[in-house]
């Protein structure tokens, strides 16, 4: 964006710049909240009836995203680019629900989401003792992993058994505790209401990660249970103020993964090697989805999500390694990893600590080994191939010996996303399995045995039309006929994708065992570093993001780029400057419904605001709440230069995005005439 | 494209099948055309007269495509996308012409290219035998960079001397034969007329190297002498007919690059490192590009013949590895050499040409090794940069010890492209770079002591502003003025880029230096390859496409395709149901002149056809002739089948494309209005 434009942008929101910016960095654990900091920096003492009642309010969406209850009936506020996944998927080319929009106008037209879970956080214990003695000082890397997963499944099967909850161990510190997550489950979850994408991405991937910004990026789903709204105790009240400009923002959500615990070896490694080889690789996909969407306006619908996905990701990435390449951060991780090695090494209790740094250094190069010869071969179909395949061969071992995704506890989860009912376009299938046979092909060299085995005498496009042709695979009674039969039934198939990912599965594990016996040396690794942290800094130091509940806060406020005033929010109004300022730009066309509304529409309300406090990707559709625990806010974005926080937060210009609950609630009675729906909001 | 939508268009088209395809593959010297073959397949004896006004009626254009006179006023049909580097530097914001098109409605009107040059071929000689007498069997291969280019450099100054011709020596058979191709050089160009990008480019990147089209891919040109149309000799007329259904077609230009010569271990190289390489650089690119482009209109305008340089680059490359990797193809090569091989080794006196075979495959390991290092800074500032500084210290030697742009016979090219008026955008070119920076970063790693120096403190982003702001590269005058002050000024200079220049210079050479060496070993093994051929094969062999004049030819026949018959030609009519049925999509709307015409256009008249002459980039804009030598259509693509051609050619699906010559006519009298014009070409 020229500074011209950025400067247009700029008076059409209210401008409200502080230059003292207080540093918000945390994401922190409900069940070690830092109340003295709280206390020092806002003067606010939450108490446990606070913090028990955000944490129930808030919900996990397991495509990766975040939410929180909005009423004792069950509705469920989240971003719309979380819920795409389900709107993708609900939509056909005669109703495009993710391009024009829906709502349920009674609760007979709410649509049921064939797959998606949500998750509420009933309880957290401590269960860092019980993993951590399993795994003793003699033991290999393999019989680490497999020790660390017996005693983990076992947890995990024992708390199902007691509570009925989902339970998940969680590693945090890089290895360095263990926490047991128990949640329930709602798996009955229907859409209520979404907006256009027109309006909820509005200046689509330009804009994105970008700001100023105005984006209605929300979605409304109700739970059900026993086929009736679901009656939820703990949920969100919406504020009637909407965001106080300094004031302090909380944001509860679910981070989806920081690495600011990494060695500075392994962080040349992200830079230097695996961020420009996942960049590589998302480039590809970009332009293979792009060039199967613009063969014709229904392949653009097909490709819409896993594009966005993509993009995102891209951008994300970018942003990520573009703060790796700046050599004033990687100064600073120099600089504070030299203070504590220094530290360690003048105590000698602490001394023996200081090897696991070189044994990091040693996991990169291996890592960095093992990218070279991957097996790529990838589609929806391909996918649910290889995942009964394995099924079949895990089931016959005890839970706890099984691959984690097979054992007991998550087999519920496991099922309903084999079983979908989603529709996989067999066209787009087979352009992506088209690609990845190309793509392993060039990784692994062509005259690679398996590479041989996976061509079966035909060039990737050709070999791909007939697998994608022969399988049965999309019908899902055929999956779950093969599943039933066991291993017996996977080996007596003549499905072409069964037998190809027979083919493929011994290498699969083989690459598969590999990575999580470096795994494995990480988290063993990794816990000295904690302990060596823990020992140095103190007990303060918050994990890194392991897409659980995290509460992170910081005040509503703007900030200087390039010499301009960025202000702490933008207006209702500024959408249709915004469109203006990019007539004839596709990704810049408000929708009907927006341009019918507009002389009704209060052009004064904040839309858009921004915090300084600390989320990342999965933080998606965290509420965020004010000190009497009310919605003032949705996050949807960081602004670009918030990516580097995988590896570093600063607040400087570091900002979280979120849409104003009340611009939500204008919207929804101005724009889209839901009064039923706005009324069970309330106030 | 699905089957359906293909269907659809073939009822667009006539349906003009022959199940017997004849093998027409060839691109063959106008100083050995294959007049057996063509006496023998087609009853054809072209006279000399033929095919000198052939070659004289032909012209090169020095941004890579082809072209022909088609008036005795200079007149020059080419592509679009020939024309278009110069439609866009003729651009501005208040005038797209690559958008809108152009018309001069009088010569007054004619716009002027800013650096465009068209060569005419006068003349071959064959000057083997001095080029390779030059180099000596006891050379190092640095000698022997050194020795061939003083005596190309020698033959080509005293050529220019002698005739005041543009000399160029090149190396055909892979260094296996040298002639002197000496040009008449146009450097006064103007436009005459261009459509509209929408029907020139129409369907886009999705149907580039696609077929059915419907695309107007044609542009005019005059060339001027001392500011007056130039006279020109030969010419060609238009045909009354238009292409006649399997009657052979010739195809008269500039295949830019073919690599049939390869050895195996060669192909295997392209296969498994150097394809896959350039495709995640291209594709690098066009996001980079896209993202620029998506930040406005004027930034779309301003990115978009790059981005359409790496988007055909892109699909064409996509291709050519789609060849490679199909197991028949490279089972094809690998009988032939093998055969070949065998015939060698049986002949004592041939046995020492075997050894070439080991030869060029452990080059193919070193370019792996050197493709691992590489310096990526780019950008159009920086490469004005990098030739100032070497032009200064190469022009301290004599001319034929010069790196072989800076030698003297070349000057004037050169210059005209360094001092070129056209625009430079400094905001794209700052992404551009900041973009290759942190791609040096990640090829050579951060630590890298360059690296280090580049960077000079600074992110990538941050550094590339930096030397955008700073140099004055983008004025004319400052380039020339350093220019003028030889090394001295370059090395007191302080502009930003210069002293970047500086810094990469010493490491530029020393990669070029390596590579040009890996070259010549590779001219050394591929002429005994090529030795090998003639004594097996006999004299009857093409060689590989060098950017210089061809002549290729092939009957106008359709294909099969999926099953379905695929027709030799569309018509003007099938462009307006061609749009129909990609409704909302953006690059399918036909321009307003097309509408406007349609009630008057003849849509009968075939629009596209496809032949089986042999072509690759570099064809474009070749003029198609009749046995009467009259011009019946316009090279513009080959079809998606044809990309393989690279490596190998085949007839069964693969096709060149071609606008119908009576389609530019009907589209300039009734769309365009262009009576003058239209005159001027007579008949």
């Amino acid at each position: 964006m020229s500074l011209l434009k950025r400067l247009q942008l700029l008076l059409c929101g209210v401008v409200l710049v502080c230059q003292t910016v207080l540093a918000d960095e945390g994401m922190w654990l409900f069940n070690d909240l830092p109340l003295g900091l709280l206390k020092q920096r806002y003067g606010f003492e939450p108490t446990k009836e606070w913090s028990e009642h955000l944490m129930k309010s808030s919900v996990r969406f397991n495509v990766g995203g975040s939410g929180s209850f909005i009423s004792s009936s069950g509705l469920v506020l989240t971003n719309h680019h979380v819920g795409s996944d389900t709107l993708a998927k609900l939509s056909t080319p005669e109703r495009n629900i993710m391009e024009a929009g829906y709502l349920a106008k009674t609760q007979s037209e709410e649509l049921k989401a064939p797959d998606l879970e949500l998750n509420q956080l009933m309880q957290i214990r401590d269960v860092t003792a019980e993993v951590k003695g399993a795994v003793t000082a003699g033991m290999t890397p393999q019989q680490a992993v497999a020790a660390r997963r017996a005693i983990i499944a076992r947890i995990e099967k024992a708390a199902l058994d007691e509570t009925g909850l989902k339970s998940t161990v969680t590693t945090l510190y890089g290895g360095g505790r263990y926490h047991l997550y128990m949640y329930k489950k709602y798996t009955d979850v229907r859409l209520v209401w979404a907006p256009e994408t027109a309006i909820a991405f509005f200046g689509g991937d330009a804009d994105n990660f970008e700001y100023p910004r105005f984006c209605l990026d929300a979605t409304i789903f109700r739970v059900y249970e026993n086929d009736k709204p679901a009656k939820i105790e703990h949920f969100l009240k919406w504020s009637a103020a909407g965001p106080e400009e300094k004031d302090v923002a909380f944001v509860s959500g679910h981070p989806g993964r920081t690495s600011r615990i990494l060695t500075v070896d392994a962080l040349k490694y992200q830079r230097d090697t695996a961020q420009p080889a996942s960049l590589t690789n998302l480039r590809r996909a970009e332009i293979v989805l792009q060039q199967y969407g613009l063969r014709g306006r229904e392949n653009a619908r097909r490709a819409r999500e896993d594009l966005f996905g993509v993009q995102n990701s891209r951008k994300a990435r970018l942003g990520m390694l573009a703060g790796l390449q700046d050599p004033l951060v990687m100064a600073d991780k120099v600089a504070a990893e030299q203070k504590l090695l220094a530290a360690v090494n003048a105590d000698e209790k602490l001394k023996p600590l200081a090897a696991a740094w070189a044994v990091i250094s040693d996991i990169t190069k291996k890592r960095t080994e093992m990218l070279k010869k991957g097996v790529s071969v990838n589609s929806s179909l391909y996918g649910i191939a290889l995942q009964l395949v394995q099924m079949a061969e895990e089931d016959r071992l005890p839970s706890e010996q099984r691959l984690p995704e097979f054992a007991e506890a998550g087999r519920e989860s496991l099922l309903q996303q084999l079983y979908s009912e989603a529709p996989i376009y067999a066209d787009l299938d087979q352009v992506l399995l088209a690609d990845s046979i190309s793509k392993t092909l060039e990784q692994r060299g062509f005259d690679d045995p398996l590479c041989q085995q996976i061509l079966a005498g035909k060039g990737p496009a050709e070999r791909a039309a007939e697998l994608v042709r022969g399988t049965k695979l999309a019908d899902v009674a055929f999956r779950k006929q093969l599943a039933a039969g066991g291993l017996a039934a996977i080996e007596k198939s003549d499905d072409p994708l069964i037998q190809l990912a027979r083919v493929i599965n011994p290498e699969a594990r083989r690459i598969r065992r590999i990575t999580e016996e470096l795994d494995e040396q990480d988290r063993q690794a990794y816990a000295s570093v904690a302990e060596a942290q823990f020992a140095v800094l103190g007990t303060s130091v918050y994990p890194d993001a392991t897409f659980t509940l995290r509460l992170a806060f910081g005040p509503v406020i703007g900030y200087e780029q390039d010499g301009q005033q960025i202000p702490a929010w933008t207006t209702m109004g500024g959408a249709y400057q915004h469109e203006e300022a990019h007539a004839g730009q596709t990704d810049y066309v408000l929708p009907k419904s927006w341009k019918a509304a507009e002389s009704k529409l209060n052009k004064s309300i904040p839309f858009n605001f921004v915090s300084t406090a600390d989320i990342i990707g999965g933080n998606s559709g965290s509420p965020v709440v004010n000190r009497a625990g009310e919605l003032v806010g949705l996050i949807f974005d960081g602004n670009i230069q918030s990516l580097s926080g995988n590896y570093v937060y600063t607040d400087r210009q570091s900002r979280s995005v979120s849409v104003n609950s009340g611009a939500i609630r204008e919207a929804l009675r101005v724009v889209y005439g839901a009064t039923a729906l706005d009324a069970e909001l309330g106030r």
